[in-house]
């Protein structure tokens, strides 16, 4: 199959690209380098040492003996995407080429109004492209459990059957996301089942949940085919940063009372779902969505496993609780459906000691990499921040300076520099 | 009360300003003049000869001895948006400045793009600078029945009770939005409703019906405060369309089967209905829904309500079937709630006889002005458009060659042009 990867650059993008090439798949990479310059902004970057896309692809090359064409630019620009469906004529679409941090859209006005048109604009670029040139392509579109928020019902996958007053519809599951990026794929979403309810379009929404690990069978095969870690406050997830804590002794940052629970997902998992989305396509016109993400954890149950399987590798790992800088429920019930993947043929990677050892191990492989700066959160949903001045201190002497002049206060940023 | 109008110049914001400023609140109206602007682009005009916003503010100001300032610019430019918003320090915001066309926005992509951004990042910039600058005011944001689509079950106000195996909760009410205007408010609803969650602002979002009419007792104290009735195939809505129809003898156009049922207001209920919620704010924190609009009727029922008016007035008006251009089920349950704004004091216009005659007397009247080119449609939901070329023939010439290069397809233009 002929598949084209916005966002093929990225953490889910590079080894789900390898992955579908492996297994004999046509693959072009399309990427604008953006989350490498965003580390630069915000100054992180990946635990693992990666190489240039340009390296990685010549690598790949040389180990599979598959060329695989990448073009540098970015989904909203409608010329230079169209141009390239046109060319390469895909059968689907990955589209991966998303902002997707909540704290990085949280920031301040900016970066919310760069998340949401890059996002809503270049997903819209996209169902332009294949209307226009390949009204057979299946969009396959990486959405968000937090699309769903914690309502006080079972979550289902992508529509509720509703009955009301006498008379019954099925109808979206209502959406109430908790940030400005989890908002750009509630829009996404609403966008996309317009197309495919107007044009024809056949999509699958992938509500995936929080990605843990880093590595799969590809990834591994050259040190240059390394893939991205994030283990910061911004584009770090939870499972990830907590490994990296352990593994520094630094003490496991649990948000609030850590009852926050949510849809969790492998790697390797993730880009086995997207191939089993792709070798299934919908019918034309089919609006899917699946769920995901292959177990629940509760914040608090995550930081404990890690504590646990540190425990076993000789490590005493301790738990903090911080005040959450979100707006969220820190306890809340939570049962979400995630069985369609799974009737597909998806056979889950659990979380297990193994899996939880071997992300310890790659944390503390690469520990002298580790920037501590960059381990609590900068970033809080109820600060007010404004056009004047930006509200993430952009350089450590900045972040020293406004330890200073919030020593009196009970922030986070406080809490963080008095530590 | 100090209220700022974005969309003032409007066909509801401007007679909106007039109604506060008669009523005594201190009324200021922003806008970038954008709608005269789309009416050059689509060769379209008003029905009525409006003046320019200059000469109705100073046309205002010698009727009623008040100074209503105005400032020309964009709600997508934070920084002018913002600094009107510290210096006029709004106690409420009423939001009117979106681009509200769904046919303007299936044009093609620039189009829906445009749509999108201009109204998601307006709002979002209203909404930081309310956060920024007045975290107490009260945002009053127009929003569309349309967002609902048309459910099998009966449409609530905002929010729909859910009981779901065995478990309870109060969700937003699932939308189903038809164009990408329509969506562009959905994701307005969602952004504002975080917004209100996260950070304790106050809003309404009143989900209007079709509005009809022209006139309030403000517009017609002078000739220059005349208020906007476009009567096109693209900002021309039903009610006010047929009306001119029957009164140049033009048939009364129905898409499709006209079993298309939809919530209507009339405009006098309009600016009652906004007063309404400026007197009666929503606590902080809160997001609050209200359906404004006063009777539900199918298009086929306001066809024939406008030609018995018109018999009463001696024209024998007909009822011309024409396929939908809009992708959307012609027959369909509706019944949509629509009693919270009663409940704080509205007394409705109902659709009456002499209502429609003060309508078909104003379309007599300037019956000279009406351009028969643009009664019918000419955006279709499902013709493919691109990026290399426009949908909308531009020029009347354009549309001539047009029609005679489609005289051979059944399609809507050859329809029209064969006429």
């Amino acid at each position: 199959m002929r598949i084209l990867i916005p966002g093929g650059d990225g953490y889910l993008g590079w080894p789900t690209a390898l992955y579908l090439s492996q297994r004999g798949h046509e693959i072009a990479v399309l990427d604008n380098l953006s989350r490498r310059k965003w580390d630069e902004e915000l100054e992180t970057s990946s635990l693992t040492p990666i190489h240039s896309l340009e390296e990685r692809i010549a690598a790949w090359g040389k180990f599979s003996g598959t060329h695989m064409p990448y073009f540098l630019g970015d989904v909203t620009d409608y010329a230079f995407l169209s141009s390239i469906v046109a060319d390469f004529r895909p059968e689907a679409i990955i589209h991966f080429a998303e902002q997707r941090s909540a704290p990085f859209s949280m920031i301040d006005r900016q970066h919310a109004v760069a998340t949401q048109v890059n996002n809503v604009i270049g997903t819209l670029n996209i169902l332009f492209a294949i209307k226009e040139y390949r009204q057979d392509c299946h969009l396959v579109k990486l959405g968000t459990m937090g699309e769903y928020g914690t309502p006080n019902i079972d979550i289902e996958e992508g529509f509720l059957e509703v009955h009301h007053n006498g008379r019954r519809d099925v109808v979206p599951f209502p959406k109430q996301p908790g940030s400005f990026y989890h908002l750009s794929k509630v829009h996404d979403s609403h966008n996309i089942m317009f197309c495919c309810r107007t044009w024809g379009i056949r999509a699958t929404d992938l509500n995936q949940g929080v990605v843990y690990g880093a590595v799969t069978d590809e990834t591994v095969t050259d040190e240059t085919l390394i893939n991205r870690f994030d283990y910061d406050d911004v584009f770090g997830t939870a499972l990830n940063r907590f490994c990296v804590e352990a593994a520094i002794e630094h003490p496991i940052t649990v948000y609030g009372k850590g009852g926050q629970t949510r849809g969790f997902i492998d790697l390797r998992d993730t880009v086995r779902c997207v191939e089993l989305a792709c070798n299934n396509p919908p019918k034309p016109g089919e609006y899917r969505v699946f769920n995901q993400f292959t177990e629940q954890f509760s914040v608090m149950e995550l930081a404990q496993v890690v504590r646990r399987a540190a425990a076993t590798m000789g490590w005493d790992a301790s738990v903090q609780h911080i005040p959450d800088p979100r707006v969220e429920q820190e306890e809340h019930y939570y049962n979400a459906k995630h069985s369609k993947l799974q009737d597909l043929g998806l056979t889950p990677h659990l979380l297990s000691q193994s899996t939880l050892e071997r992300i310890l191990g790659l944390a503390v492989r690469y520990r002298e990499r580790v920037d501590r700066w960059v381990l609590m959160p900068r970033v809080d949903w109820r600060v007010s921040r404004n056009d004047r001045g930006h509200h993430i201190p952009a350089r450590k002497s900045e972040r020293v300076e406004a330890s200073a002049a919030q020593n009196q206060s009970a922030s986070l940023h406080s809490q963080f520099f008095s530590r």
